[in-house]
């Protein structure tokens, strides 16, 4: 794959400036993706809207989801923050304590709960926004889950993970947007404590 | 409390016929929630907004909650929905176990996802909203949680409530909004099983 220098005219002649075309390549993606889903939109597609070589998104995006998660404003890449605080973990924590102590420091850093509620609240309003977002999460935070799950008891690992995300999803509305008083109120800590143990039931409990 | 037989005139002079006047009371309820809050408002304002006199809509609605509840359309009471569900489980069953399988009947009989997802959309989208549906789920939905779980350990009854309430959220938006492929097929059967330990977990066990 050729990977034109930034700001270099490529030989078909197209847009290759930096920050032209990241914006242009962005707001491509923003349309496409509204328009086609997230299964639906292709890099070949975005790239020709913005009037790019698709090897130039490659270089700036890399994958789909990185340019998904880019175009949605989202500070984090889900399945890499996903993957790297699983890794991180330390020896005496549960996985389920690991993952909740480190959801909430993600969403609690800058930035992220604007673009989650902004996403939710266009799957609230539109069945295609849901499907997208529907999609994205598969992809994005449904897989590396399961394959955490895999790890440790392959039985159904889908259903495990979606298991996980109906929890986890659950705690951040209604932490961050009800704001339900007690548990907006209780610290990373106590939450990883009360909820921690549930995420380890969905991983690897008997959930039949 | 005085009763003002449907259609009569009271003696104020006040409208009182039934259809005009539940129509009046419920257009004002909805303009007096949105404006002052689930709190804020008082059955006392909505009357006279209406022009109706306060206990005819004590007559017909009998409380806050139930008239916030025919207001925003909810084909049940909340409260009356989970007394009336714990009320009716079977000596085998855990209470969380019954508690998921009577939510899924309650979510997937008529007219109730819409509304749900109408309330939710609204409190991603306005601050005051969410105050509103906050204060609405404390009293009607938390409390009677609480009182379930204060019947089997008085330990922290409402923090143990708004766990519960981020779970059975969550399972409502991934199933019914988002509908992550593995719970959205799943079977009521199944999702309590999988699912009503948790519950239990939050209602009685040790979370800290």
């Amino acid at each position: 794959m050729t990977r034109p220098a930034g700001g270099a005219r490529s030989r078909t002649g197209r847009r290759s400036g930096d920050s032209g075309s990241k914006a242009a390549i962005l707001q491509a993606a923003r349309v496409q993706f509204a328009e086609y889903g997230y299964q639906g939109a292709t890099i070949r597609a975005i790239a020709a809207a913005a009037d790019v070589d698709p090897a130039l998104v490659h270089h700036f995006y890399g994958t789909k989801e990185r340019l998904f998660a880019a175009a949605m404003e989202l500070p984090v890449t889900p399945s890499e923050a996903i993957t790297a605080a699983l890794a991180r973990r330390e020896p005496g924590s549960s996985p389920g304590t690991h993952m909740v102590r480190s959801a909430l420091a993600l969403w609690e850093s800058a930035g992220v709960l604007g673009s989650l509620q902004a996403m939710l609240r266009s799957a609230l309003t539109s069945e295609q926004a849901a499907a997208t977002l529907r999609d994205f999460m598969a992809e994005a935070i449904l897989r590396p889950l399961a394959s955490v799950a895999e790890g440790t008891n392959p039985d159904r690992t889908s259903y495990r993970a979606s298991l996980i995300a109906t929890q986890m999803l659950g705690l951040a509305v209604g932490r961050y947007v009800l704001r339900f008083g007690p548990v907006a109120e209780a610290s990373p800590d106590e939450l990883a404590a009360a909820i921690g143990p549930v995420i380890d039931r969905y991983l690897t409990g008997d959930i039949s």
